[in-house]
């Protein structure tokens, strides 16, 4: 970042000296500004060993201050080489997310005015322009007016705080007289399928549920809950005493992206009066296309939702929105003011820390509503329609070469296949085999550096990721990944 | 900011243009320095009525893409007005929090790197970074080395983890058999003081203890936690069948900064047992001066401790460390790792994702790096240690003032007290009567935008909260607001 390294400037208040603060951040902007226009320079998968940073960095904090060129150096040196590069348009795995360029300027301010939003008149901006701008997204969303949106940090947290809620709205006195050593209160369960996300279960672990309090309902043929089994389970264990508290659908499975019944599993939460909470964290960003909404048929009678905007939204990690009904349950859940949190708005005025488990929280709307504003719906839209149509020409391309499976339906921008050779004709590969041959061509592309990918497995089949959610990423990054691949395989068959 | 408002250029990715992002970052750094130096040109606490900037808001997103000259314009002519401002030097409610110059960088660049550090390959650098910097903290506070710490979003979110790791460590099989509806499952509870900070009881009622398994013991006349009252509650609790999981005492309460008796509350939990988490999200960085250690005593035998360098280390907001002794009882309480997360490293690295809720983050090390290295660990004490001696010489300050009283002793930098006027002598004012009083005197003061301070109430008795953190704050700023309040007092009681 070229910032002289012999300038050690305080001002009388122990910081950074202004100036020197104002000519180290044009240095950073210069160099986010070409790290983030020539990133696909660099490898994507950081081409590090467990411990080399470490090893390079000092035991102990230095006792006097240092120069900020002297940080900036190692920052480039030691922590750049061992970054996984999120950002380049060939980052292929787990859900490829990126930021864009507002919200940089958006995270910038944010972390300047550096405000805790707990409270409404901790910043009433900060309140307002989250209510605001959530509600700007409810409306590109299509959901229905009655939903009230209030920023996490994660899909993990906006979970348990919606699975919280549910078991509040289940009406067992659990906030008041808690969950063990009661004779008045039966086992809890909650639903949701084999192919849910982790943080469904580690949301049960931690709300006393316990695994065996999550039922994970079996997947048809697409990964898609079976709804009939669904009801099964329910209507078993309300016969044996247990109580339903939450059924969590998803849309957009972390592995295959598949998409549970969700009009279906809503008519039986209906039934039963059980809380639906769905998981859209990856999917939910799609619904902002018309044309996709057909996918998303019976969301709008959830009773909590999570989107985040961090996944698709080319919004800046983190940002998880939890839409909900019910916002009043939510609140009841979670309310508690002690008296140094009392302020003369209260009742008047929305406060935050009252709808989840953290009491601060950063102004994360402003980089939300920047976003937004300089994207514009159509812009959002349109990148994310891009996203899924290389995601069904890849699929068609793959499902073009003998060589290879498609291994799950392509409902939006993530394509999981495997390589399953038909050559030589001769051999006949074992299910073992092919596992091992994918994992060794997914390995052998992720060290390339020219590509990212993740795996996952269905049924005992290894199947290689390919998920698309990067502004950058255009068809040329698709397809040359996709030869990349083809190439790979190639070599480790003729091997 | 000066950005052109005509200016909608689009790269071809649909992202703002490069040489935009450019130029408007400059501007964004230029308003980021202007507003930093003079922030005291601001009113502290937003003068704004609720509804205020929602209702200068449109009420749908845009469609198209909208000038970022346009929104930098707003974000200065809408949002700011409805900021209160954490950056001034005489924000003294809550607690007074800055980040520092190096940090705005830190999370600039953190920014546009965007990589979520779940798991170690996602960055192996995000993951070593934290694990350095958090033992360099770890030394700079003076505990044993077996601690490991783990950054979370807030102390809410640390806490909840911990008592999980407690209530793991309890043996009961709560995160494979969940609590409810066990016949060998007995009532749970953790113990905390009546002047604990509101989260605590949160996470009893997240966890599923509720608020009944949540038992506030009573403090002394310094508002510590009475380890008698304690020891007897936790015998008593044992004789009725009651399991004791969890101790969490405090060293700084949020009304008082009372500091419980670690070493004795220690000794209790060993006896019996039990986990100790100490919360320390405010006090713990004053462990930095060696001459404050005497305060901590017995922490260093804690299973876990929560510090939060957005409190009281000058790092943005948000960034808590929870420190813990055990981390192999952290990971079993949280770890589930399935197949689309394994990764080739999988037991050779840390994958941060093992240690608590959420499994996606930012990279939060980064600032914290920077800001440690920036001030160095004497910058950073010298700040804290200037805090405590203002906070000591207002306290005198007030004493020598008739019509004021200190309500709680001032062990770190937040100072207590309320106006009780002996003046006129012929006046005999009831308790309410000096409650209203002083209610209408803190807004009073407030109301100036002068300088912005917050309250609690201490056996009843309304207490003005002056909380001393800022990086920017020095003795002026405290003794001219002290000359504010006795300025406004002396207009209440001529009125």
């Amino acid at each position: 970042m070229n910032i002289s390294k012999d300038l050690v400037v305080k001002s009388k208040h122990r910081d950074m000296a202004p100036n020197l603060f104002r000519e180290s951040a044009y240095r950073a902007v210069d160099w986010i500004a070409d790290y983030l226009e020539h990133v696909d320079r660099y490898p994507v998968l950081a081409q590090t060993k467990p411990g080399d940073l470490k090893s390079r960095l000092p035991n102990s904090p230095p006792e006097k201050p240092e120069s900020f060129g002297q940080i900036a150096s190692d920052f480039e040196k030691i922590v750049l080489p061992g970054i996984t590069h999120w950002n380049h348009s060939r980052f292929f795995a787990y859900f490829a997310i990126t930021g864009s360029y507002p919200g940089v300027i958006g995270e910038m301010l944010s972390s300047a005015l550096n405000v805790n939003a707990m409270l409404w008149r901790a910043s009433p901006a900060a309140t307002e322009l989250e209510e605001t701008v959530l509600d700007w997204l409810r409306q590109m969303v299509g959901l229905p007016e009655e939903f009230e949106g209030v920023i996490n940090d994660t899909a993990s947290v906006s979970s348990v705080n919606a699975i919280a809620a549910a078991r509040e709205f289940a009406g067992l006195r659990v906030r008041e007289k808690g969950m063990s050593g009661r004779n008045d209160l039966p086992r809890l369960r909650i639903y949701t399928s084999e192919e849910a996300h982790s943080s469904i279960e580690k949301a049960g672990i931690v709300l006393g549920f316990g695994q065996e309090g999550v039922q994970k309902i079996r997947t048809d043929e697409s990964f898609r809950m079976d709804s009939h089994a669904l009801e099964k389970a329910i209507r078993s264990d309300i016969d044996e005493g247990v109580k339903p508290v939450c059924v969590i659908p998803t849309i957009g499975t972390t592995s295959t992206t598949s998409i549970d019944p969700v009009a279906e599993i809503s008519d039986i939460c209906r039934d039963h009066g059980i809380w639906m909470h769905v998981d859209a964290a990856y999917g939910g960003t799609a619904a902002i296309l018309p044309e996709m909404r057909n996918l998303f048929r019976g969301w709008e009678k959830a009773d909590s939702i999570v989107i985040n905007p961090h996944k698709w939204l080319f919004t800046q990690i983190d940002c998880s929105v939890l839409f909900c009904r019910r916002p009043d349950v939510l609140r009841r859940a979670f309310s508690l003011t002690p008296e140094y949190l009392r302020t003369p708005e209260e009742g008047e005025v929305k406060n935050l820390m009252d709808y989840g488990i953290s009491l601060g929280r950063r102004f994360r709307a402003l980089k939300l509503w920047m976003i937004i504003r300089s994207l514009g719906r159509e812009g959002i839209a349109d990148a994310i329609g891009d996203h899924i149509s290389y995601a069904r020409r890849l699929a068609e391309m793959i499902q073009a070469d003998n060589d290879f499976e498609l291994l799950a339906p392509v409902p939006f921008s993530t394509v999981v296949f495997r390589l399953r050779p038909k050559t030589p004709a001769s051999k006949a590969w074992s299910e073992s085999e092919i596992n091992e041959t994918n994992e060794r061509l997914l390995n052998a592309v992720n060290q390339t550096g020219k590509a990212f990918l993740s795996h996952t497995k269905l049924r005992d089949k290894f199947g290689i990721r390919m998920a698309i959610g990067n502004l950058k990423t255009n068809w040329e990054d698709v397809s040359e990944t996709w030869e990349l691949i083809q190439r790979e395989a190639g070599s480790l068959l003729r091997a």
